[in-house]
């Protein structure tokens, strides 16, 4: 068998003739190494690689991709990248020169990710994110670089509570001053929020910052552990700052605009927010996808 | 081609003599429709169908399966059967004759489902449940049959209550009074219980009885459509009645044994709930699996 | 309680001015009906239903969205809408009448789908395909529709046939001629499409015309119900049609543009093709996702 | 608030007395460090994490549960355990002393697995198993271990490759004897099987193992990495060994028992095998669940 030619079916030219954006392997999945801050961190990702492909190429080849991957992959694992939006620009450097035909490369990442946080009360515990990176580069271009976390936390309804303060006050009129003094009752919920910054490479992206802002955008922050005493806090807490999806949405909004303010027009931003209501089946759902230039205008 | 001889590869003798209990289609997603209270509903239901095979048989022929599913599915499109689970026991009838090596015949079906309900207002929405349903029958018994329903509902944490009172009362002494009166809040959030009932194919069983008690048994029922008034009602009423999924459990399982005296011991039962805490990233469950004799003797 | 006045919270001025692109509510299931080339078909729909916000507004009336999809769907039942996605065009027009504040409306629709199909040697059944539909509306403007379908077919590796074919060859130089006559074997799987199109209001799309297009573009389609003879065909054909992820693409793309040349230049047309390859534990994948005008330049 | 003595409100007698059989908490997701043969292995593992609960207590205290998932799996990260079942009966050890009302705990864990593997050709890959274990534990006996494995393969069908053989054998009558001599086309697909082993604690099980008898009684293992040589093996091994779902869980049936010979007669093994058919759009299945003590009598 060894001297048998096998044909490079992919290399044929395709019959018809339309490029491609995307072509390439999803699913393959990695454990890989960042290196955060001084410490390793130990991530499962999910990696989805593309490259274009020309009108007259018949097919791309696949399996560089997973070449790709787990060439680098296998150097994080011996010299941690400082993140994994800056891995993903290794690997679409590296995709351009794999495949000689293509003009554009991707890739896209997500993992579970986590950090120690603490309780109103100090307790500390390692709470779980979802984090999202990306990388694209046409070969004449910098490309970009986008990074995204997703966290979970609580929302408390502010008109719920305003309802339910009314209805009480109506059938207590000797307590109404005590009731519009005290956080009231309201339905509260899931709260899951994802926000991505989409960036030109030179300018530092932090997921530890993205989820922090998130946090404090949501009514509370939740927690593995919570004794009692803890639990009663973050309930209290997050009644005091009822938010509705709204909300929670252009706080973040504000806040990323307060910390990047050298960020370029062009940087993207998404912020999605969806609240699994506890009172109906369905889900609260707001958004905003835009440029900095547009923020910068609003 | 015509007078070419296909072996018939399944037939042939297996080479590891082992029984297998279940060999079968899964995932076989087809429009169905059953006659509820004289009204037709119309289901997507997702089958999974089974039969035995002996030990000395190589192969199940699993094409008769999705024909018994189709034959009987269309005869139900014109004639409609009127359950689920009793369209289950016409199927694994049909099973044990199309395979006659098998001793034994499975079908699990799943499909959402909708009831009319009244909002405390008197606002009717039509609300989405789970249904599922199975039929078993060995080639010498009569069988069971099972019918389960998911409710998605509204659970409102005892616990985290108590602690807010006592916090609020700690903070405010000269209210104590009053707010030992009023409801308090505390966490709240979705709860998705899931209850089911195995028996004999001739006691009558009835899902929206099941979801009736259930959705008793949550704090409170959800609802599609709450204008301001009605979703004040809704969380107020939950806050009156706050349940652990350890509750929810238990008044489901005080309420079946109620609904059915007669049903026979062996009457399998079970019923799980999971609230999607709204102040952690996990979530709390209760179970119960049990027979209705082990029931009566608690 | 008569005369309390509820504060509407959402109406209130909102303290970050930022607009949010899409508030509202998603994952709301209802049974509707559309009616198509005269028979009556029941849909289990999956709805995200959107209005924009201004900046200057703290919320959005979420419940006027179920509202609204509860008497458009009602009506829909008794008076059924030609196809999902001009019920689309109805719920946007009225998400506008209802969110009086809103520059923008959107609905999502999702739905299991069903069609009888043909197996090779005439045997009918329900195969089951994925429906999805767009409205999208400003309200200066006659908006958008948008049609996609999902299909799942066969897919055959050309690339691993033809390696097969030298690998055989060489081992069997002296029947060299034949095997490069016959079939040969590959690697096959389950390939999932994608195909949407988004367009003027005024063009019509029908679903079953992109499904055909898809499953004419698939190695082949596949089957409920497979009988030896049919199975042998099925298995037959998809090897004399092989097809990398990119040719189903690109075929796609051709019939398309033939099927519909008065379209306009701005029609959005998105092919995203994905085989569950079964030599690989991920997926090999290609998609194209562009306009009518660029097409045609292709 | 220091003076302020809350309610133990789990600890209160329950209206209904009904024991329930398992209530904690599920979905915690963790990294968690087992040591494998010499190698640190990284994983990031889910728990549900459960005790009974007596007739007469109102409630678990669920945060107990989430407390020694903490302190256990903190531990295994500075002292790993050797495996993730010998970690769970670390857990349930510790669930029933933190319970002091319970009488039996368990811990079910899953996470995601990477081995590396050898191409046909000698290329090395990592590639991705499922990992299941469970510990189980009444407070006055020995309690039982679980390890399960999930594999992905490819499985080629015998009967389909009869059939083809037939087909071309009757078209090609002069070539009927070579038609015999080589591997036939099929429809083959993506295989997803489970095997599951619960035992004594005191038997030594390892996932290596139970993932090489798998990938060993599929038709081909898969692989991440397969250039063309590599491929065209694959392809061809998975064809010269057809296998009927039937095939691989009987084959693993057999390949168990020859592992573990000393094993007691109530170990429990469970095995499932799905094909996701490259020809139908639902799934083919087969399953045995059993003791040793029924295997040993077939």
């Amino acid at each position: 068998m060894d001297n048998f030619e096998f044909i490079d079916v992919q290399n044929q030219p395709s019959k018809r003739k339309f490029q491609l954006n995307r072509v390439g392997i999803t699913g393959l999945k990695k454990p890989t190494v960042v290196r955060r801050k001084k410490r390793k961190v130990h991530l499962m990702v999910k990696f989805d690689i593309y490259v274009d492909l020309p009108s007259d190429q018949k097919g791309s080849h696949m399996s560089r991709n997973a070449e790709v991957i787990n060439n680098i992959v296998d150097q994080s694992v011996r010299n941690p990248v400082d993140s994994l939006e800056n891995l993903g620009l290794k690997i679409v450097d590296e995709l351009l020169i794999s495949h000689e035909y293509a003009t554009y490369a991707q890739v896209d990442m997500e993992s579970d990710y986590f950090l120690e946080k603490s309780s109103p009360l100090g307790r500390k515990s390692l709470e779980n994110y979802g984090l999202r990176a990306s990388a694209k580069k046409g070969r004449n271009n910098g490309g970009t670089k986008t990074l995204g976390v997703e966290v979970m936390g609580m929302s408390v309804c502010p008109c719920a509570m305003e309802t339910i303060r009314g209805l009480l006050s109506a059938a207590h009129p000797e307590h109404r001053d005590f009731l519009q003094e005290i956080p009231m009752l309201s339905h509260n919920q899931r709260n899951v929020t994802y926000v991505e910054v989409q960036t030109d490479p030179k300018y530092e992206l932090e997921a530890d910052d993205l989820i922090e802002i998130t946090e404090m955008s949501q009514s509370s922050p939740t927690y593995e552990i919570l004794k009692r005493n803890d639990e009663g806090k973050v309930v209290l807490n997050a009644h005091k700052n009822p938010k509705f999806v709204e909300d929670v949405v252009r706080d973040i909004l504000h806040k990323i605009m307060e910390m990047y303010p050298d960020f370029p027009d062009d940087t993207r931003l998404t912020v999605k927010s969806s609240s699994r209501e506890s009172i109906h089946k369905h889900d609260a759902y707001a958004e905003r996808t835009t440029t900095f230039k547009e923020l910068r205008k609003d």
